[in-house]
């Protein structure tokens, strides 16, 4: 698969905008003073289906030429890109075929269903769900669509970086969460293309800390058993991504649970918006580690506002 | 005491432009569809000290002469008025003082000390809160700030809705929630003046009726116990605000708790904002008369963002 360039960003940009929102960049007073920093957040919480995801998803589907769109979309996830792909495909009239794990939540299935994504049921293994999805692909002819490790997907994210610099102006650096990497991936290729100046950092739970070590060992080492709040960030690394971050991420910060809980509810008190825990690990690296930031503008993209208001963080014993 | 004009909200604008945020106006499909209307949302849950009662607030005391304002201000209020008039004199470098009952939240006394106000307390009730005011203003010679009952507070309401004309243009109608009238007041000035085709309407809970009770009378009916999750609408309408609302107000629209609540978490759940139960009376008003807003054009004020996050409105058991 080869690496996407800005060009591919450019595009996906030009492709998606008719579909999905232009987010608007919020600033806050009180994260500036306890931060240090100059803040500047890209609110994907507030784009549709909730999350940044689908910009890579639409991207993808209006990629697909009119045959090979006429047989649908597939793909294996039970989070955002799951939703989110059944939205574009939703868009585009085409069927979209999501392989889950019998136990997924049912609000994760209502969503995709909701969407009017069909769902295939499988065993919650890896196993198993690459299976399905291969038995699926060969039934229907459908186009599979990565969650990340696909260009289209990984331009499609970078969307969101262009907007916010384009905005904001000049930053001196950018923060997302890593999970799969496709949003640190696209975001590092737009600042590198329009923003040299801009360092891009990727934050990490400690508890699904694969990039960390697999930016470490220079190879990737996959996620065992990753046990964090932030549900977003427990995939691990394809590819692609991977030699995306190594070569345009400048370092990835880690953030324990306490840290995630406690940024989570310090943006929902203070910018007053719904944020998921992943969203807030890049502002709870950057509170931790405040000489890095300090009088720098940072730009922090907010990946997605789906949570279970039933049970928030911090209603969750740890 | 004198109606504001519009010439007053004006001037309030000017006044009050350095330091507070000209808020945001967001849009939903979902509640668009759910609603059948337009709905153009004035975001106030992300103004200063989380409420537009900082409008009203840091009008009044920029109204103040050099020499009125070296005695300081003062009120009553264990809301978001207390805060905001605390935060208002911040600005100036004036003293604030609060008169609170001794149980009022330990949140609430928070932040009113957060910004630097000064709590006096006195026993709960009307008798005891309006002897301890008169004893600060004699002792002080603080200026009395009025949480609603005011023309210079009425007028910084109505900035609100100046902006939300600025920003969208002609709407057919708009709501506001009614507690003590000074922002539907506010807002019936402006549009009055500068946009006469916008029917204003103000929201209520039932359990808190005391406007619509007054409107059908004509003449005040102060609430008695009332008993509402929406906690900035417990309060009853003063001289000046009903005389407003008598004059400029279409109608007085009630809503159930159960209506409060399913309406506060909609827009959690589909906005991905934090507000507070009182902001979603009017959303929920316009969801129960469906007749009344279908296909127009209608401004929504989310008067404020200041909730428990330890104590969800629909965690609490009714």
């Amino acid at each position: 698969m080869d690496v996407p360039t800005f060009d591919d960003v450019r595009a996906a940009h030009e492709r998606i905008g008719p579909y999905i929102h232009r987010t608007p960049v919020l600033t806050c007073t009180t994260l500036d003073r306890m931060s240090g920093a100059r803040l500047f957040f890209k609110c994907e919480n507030f784009q549709k289906v909730g999350a940044f995801k689908v910009r890579g998803a639409t991207n993808a589907v209006y990629s697909l030429s009119a045959e090979e769109a006429r047989h649908g979309v597939a793909t294996h996830s039970s989070g955002n890109h799951a939703a989110a792909l059944a939205r574009a495909a939703g868009w585009r009239g085409i069927r979209c075929h999501v392989v889950m794990p019998e136990n997924a939540p049912k609000a994760k299935q209502d969503a995709v269903r909701g969407y009017g994504g069909e769902i295939v049921y499988c065993h919650a293994s890896l196993e198993a769900r690459e299976k399905t999805l291969e038995q699926v692909v060969r039934d229907t002819g459908a186009a599979f669509v990565h969650p990340y490790n696909d260009p289209r997907v990984i331009a499609g994210q970078g969307t969101a970086a262009l907007e916010l610099l384009e905005e904001v102006g000049e930053l001196d650096a950018v923060v997302t969460p890593i999970g799969g990497g496709g949003l640190v991936s696209g975001t590092s290729i737009t600042c590198a293309a329009i923003s040299k100046g801009t360092v891009v950092y990727a934050a990490e739970p400690k508890n699904a800390d694969d990039a960390y070590r697999s930016f470490r060992a220079g190879r990737i080492i996959p996620v065992e058993d990753p046990d964090t709040i932030a549900d977003g960030l427990r995939t691990s690394l394809g590819e692609l991504t991977f030699r995306i971050v190594m070569k345009h991420v400048s370092e990835i910060l880690t953030v324990t649970e306490a840290q995630i809980v406690s940024a989570t509810r310090l943006i929902w008190e203070r910018m007053k918006i719904v944020v998921e825990p992943s969203s807030a690990v890049p502002l709870a690296a950057i509170l931790a580690c405040p000489d890095m930031f300090r009088d720098r503008r940072v730009g922090v993209i907010l990946t997605g506002g789906n949570v279970d208001l039933d049970r928030l963080p911090w209603q969750i014993p740890a």
